[in-house]
C-alpha cells in the first residue's frame, strides 16, 4: 500500500462546490488502494483577508506581534482542512483534521517565515493505520514556546513536501490553477510548451526566478529529500494517473537534456549604481552588510575599477519595493563608503535562461547576448550560474526578448496537427 | 493587584473600529492597575457563516464529523484573540493571544456541545506575571484525544465565567450590546427596568426561560464558584466603573427582596397532549424515556386521572422544532404505553414570574392567576419551582400577559422627572 500526499492550493479549495471536487479527487486515490494525507491552503482571498485585518489594527514588527499575526492568519487553513475532513467524511471516506501543532510539525520561532524543524509522525500514522485519511492544513505549525507559526507565503507547498519526506511518501502530488511546468509564462510566450520532466535544479532556479508554480523552498526541499513531485492541474477533470502535468526528476532522469529548459522573468527589479566609490578593502562588504542587516536583499552586483584603480562603480539590484529604503539605508547607515552620487533604475526586468543542459552544450550565453543584440536590446548587468544565465534588461522590452529567445533555443511548441 | 476577566460577545467585537474600542476598555483596566484576562467571541457573522459551511458539505451527525466541525468553526474566536492582542500591542500593551488548547482549557470529548473539565492556569498566570494582557479565544476548548472542541451557543459566556473561577478573578465582566438585565423584554414591555443586581437564582431561571442575556451553564457556573459577574453594554463610552450594568449575587446580598424581579417568556414551546393512556406504574417513564433518547428535551408536563383511575390524559411541552420528532417517537418507539388519540398545539407560549422573594411572600402565585383571567387568558399548563412560576398561554396573548403581570408585580418603571 503506498502512502501519497496530495496538495491542494487556494484557487483548489476556493469555495464549497471546489472542494467538493477536491474530496472525488482524494477518493480517487483512497479507491486506487493508497493510504493518503492531504495537505489544503486557505480558500482563496481568505489569507489576504486575514492579512489586511492585522495590518490594520497593527503596523509593528516586533517578534511579539508577528506571534499574535500567526494565530490570526493561520486560521484559513484550519477551516479547509475541517470542511475537505467532514465532505470526505460524506462520501463515506473517514478522514480527520489536523492543525499544524496537532502532529505537531515543529518550527523554529521565526514567526511569519518559520522554518520546519522536525514532522512527528506517529499520531498520523497511527490515524491512516485505521484507514482514516488524514487532512492537514498547511502553511502552519507551532513553536517551541506552544505558540502557532506560519511557514511565509505559499508556505503551504514547503508544509506539502516537507510531509512527504517525512512521512517518506510515494508521491506528492500539487494541485494547482496551471496544468504543469512550462518553457516561459504563456500569457507572455504563446508558443510555451509544458514540460513533461524538469531537474529539481532546475525548477529550483525557476521558482527563485519569479515562475510562480512552486514556492522556492518547497523545491529546495523536494530536492535535498528526493520527494517525487508531480504539479498537476486541479481544473483537469481526468484522473490523478491521467493527467499530463510535470514531474520534477533527479537531473540524471532526464533522458535528453535540452541545451535549454525554460525561460524565467521577473519585474521585481530596480537598479542602484554607485558612481565614483573609494576604492579599498571591504568596500563591498561596507554597502552590502549594512543592507542586509536592513533585511534588503540584494540580487545582481557588478563592479567596475576604474584605470588608475582609485575608485570603483558598484550596480546592483534590489526588489522594487525595496529601492526607498535601500536608498535611506545608504545615505544614512555608519560605515557606507564614500561614494560621489547615486544612479537608480526601478523601470528594468530581469530575464534568465535556464537549463541542466547548459553544463555540457558551449555557446548558451553568447547566443543569448547575439539574440538580444538584434534586438538592440541593452543589457545592463549579467549574472550567471552552472545551469542558469540572467541579464537586466529595460522593461519594455522584456516581452520581445523573451519571444526571441523562446524561438532561439528551440523551445516554441510545434502547431498539433488535426486529422 | 486584582484579576479581572472581561468577555466579549460578537456584536462587541463585530468589526475593526469595535474592537479597537474593546482594546480602549481593556487598557483602562490595566491603567487601574489591574492584571487582565479577556475572553472573546468570533466577530459577529463569522460563527454562522463557518457552520452553513459545516453545513453545505455535510449533514452528518456522528462524533467524528462533529470533531470535524469543530476544527473548522473554532477558527472564528482565534482570529479575534490574534486581532485584539495585535491592537493592544499597538496601545503600548503587551499583549498575548491564546487558543483554548494553549492553556490547555480541557473538556470531555462532546463535540459542539463540550463540558469544561479543567483549565490549567500555569502559563497565563506566568504570563501575567510577565506584565502581558492574556487575550483568550472563547468557546473552544480541547478534548483528552487532543482535537478541539467547542462549548455550544453562546459557550464563550461559559469560557470566562470557568476563567474567572478558575483564576479566582475579583470580577468577570460580561459586555454584551444590552447595558444589563432587565425586568423584561424591554422590546414588549415598555415601562420594563434595569436591575442593578439579580440573585444567581433568578438568573438562572431566567437564562433557561429565554432571557438571552446570558448563557444558562455560564450562569450556573457563577452561582457554584459565586463568581462576581456584571453585565455591561459594549456600546457605552463611560469607563467599567461608571457603568450601570447589573451584577450577579447572592440572594443575601439583596437588601429588600422584592415578591417579583422579573418575568420571562419563551415562544418556543409546543404542547402534545394524550389522551385516554392506559394507567398503570411505570406509564410515565414509558413515554419520557424513549423521548429523551432521542435527544427531546420536555419540560411542562400535567397529568389527571380520570375518575375511576383507569385511563390518564398526559400533557407536556417540547421545543416547537421538535414536535414532528417527538410524535414520530410517540408513534414508533417500542414500549409506549397504549394510549387513544393524541392532540398538539404549536401555537403556544410560555411566561414565567420570577422572584427569590416569592419564598416569604405569599400570593404571588394566585395573583398571576386572577391577572390573567381577568384578561380573559387560558392558562393551558402551570408550573413552579421555590422562586418562578410558569404558565403556558395561547401565543397570541403572549405581550397582553406580561405588560398587566409587570403593572400588578409593581415593576414598571417611573418616568423620570425633568428638572
Amino acid at each position: 500500500m503506498a502512502l501519497i500526499v496530495q496538495k491542494f492550493g487556494g484557487t483548489s479549495v476556493a469555495d464549497i462546490a471546489r472542494i467538493k471536487h477536491v474530496a472525488t479527487r482524494v477518493k480517487h486515490e483512497v479507491e486506487a488502494g493508497n493510504q493518503v494525507i492531504v495537505v489544503v491552503s486557505a480558500m482563496s482571498g481568505v489569507t489576504n483577508q486575514l492579512v489586511d485585518y492585522c495590518n490594520e489594527v497593527s503596523n509593528l514588527m516586533t517578534d511579539a506581534a508577528r506571534a499574535n499575526a500567526d494565530h490570526v492568519i493561520a486560521a484559513g487553513e484550519q477551516v479547509t482542512s475541517g470542511l475537505l475532513a467532514l465532505e470526505l467524511q460524506s462520501l463515506g471516506l473517514p478522514a480527520r483534521a489536523w492543525s499544524g501543532w496537532q502532529l505537531p510539525l515543529s518550527t523554529d520561532t521565526r514567526y511569519g517565515k518559520a522554518r520546519i524543524v522536525h514532522i512527528d509522525t506517529k499520531s498520523i500514522l497511527d490515524s491512516l493505520a485505521e484507514g482514516t485519511v488524514a487532512v492537514i492544513a498547511g502553511f502552519q505549525g507551532v513553536s517551541p514556546e506552544g505558540r502557532v507559526t506560519t511557514l511565509g507565503r505559499g508556505g503551504s507547498d514547503t508544509s506539502a513536501v516537507a510531509i512527504a519526506a517525512a512521512f517518506n511518501a510515494e508521491r506528492c502530488d500539487i494541485y494547482t490553477d496551471v496544468d504543469g511546468v512550462y518553457t516561459c509564462d504563456p500569457r507572455i510566450v504563446k508558443k510555451a510548451k509544458k514540460l513533461d520532466k524538469v531537474s529539481y535544479e532546475e525548477m529550483l532556479e525557476m521558482a527563485s526566478l519569479g515562475s510562480k508554480v512552486l514556492q522556492t523552498r518547497s523545491v529546495e526541499l523536494a530536492m535535498n529529500y528526493r520527494v517525487k513531485v508531480q504539479v498537476l492541474s486541479t481544473f483537469d477533470e481526468r484522473p490523478a494517473d491521467q493527467l499530463p502535468g510535470t514531474l520534477l526528476v533527479d537531473e540524471e532522469d532526464l533522458v535528453e537534456q535540452q541545451r535549454v529548459t525554460g525561460l524565467a522573468y521577473s519585474r521585481d527589479e530596480a537598479r542602484i549604481t554607485l558612481v565614483n566609490v573609494e576604492n579599498c578593502p571591504g568596500v563591498s562588504a561596507g554597502i552590502f552588510g549594512p543592507l542586509a542587516d536592513h533585511g534588503i536583499n540584494v540580487d545582481m552586483i557588478v563592479q567596475n575599477v576604474t584605470e588608475d584603480g582609485k575608485q570603483t562603480d558598484i550596480t546592483f539590484t534590489v526588489g522594487k519595493a525595496d529601492l526607498a529604503r535601500g536608498l535611506e539605508v545608504l545615505k544614512t547607515a555608519p560605515g557606507i563608503p564614500h561614494y560621489e552620487t547615486v544612479h537608480t533604475d526601478a523601470g528594468v526586468a530581469k530575464i534568465s535562461v535556464i537549463g541542466v543542459g547548459m553544463k555540457s552544450h558551449a555557446g548558451v550565453a553568447s547566443e543569448m547576448f547575439r539574440t538580444l543584440a538584434e534586438k538592440s536590446i541593452n543589457i545592463i548587468v549579467i549574472s550567471t550560474s552552472e545551469i542558469k544565465i540572467s541579464v537586466l534588461i529595460d522593461e519594455s522590452y522584456i516581452e520581445l526578448a523573451l519571444r526571441a529567445l523562446h524561438t532561439v533555443y528551440g523551445l516554441d511548441a510545434v502547431e498539433e496537427q488535426s486529422c
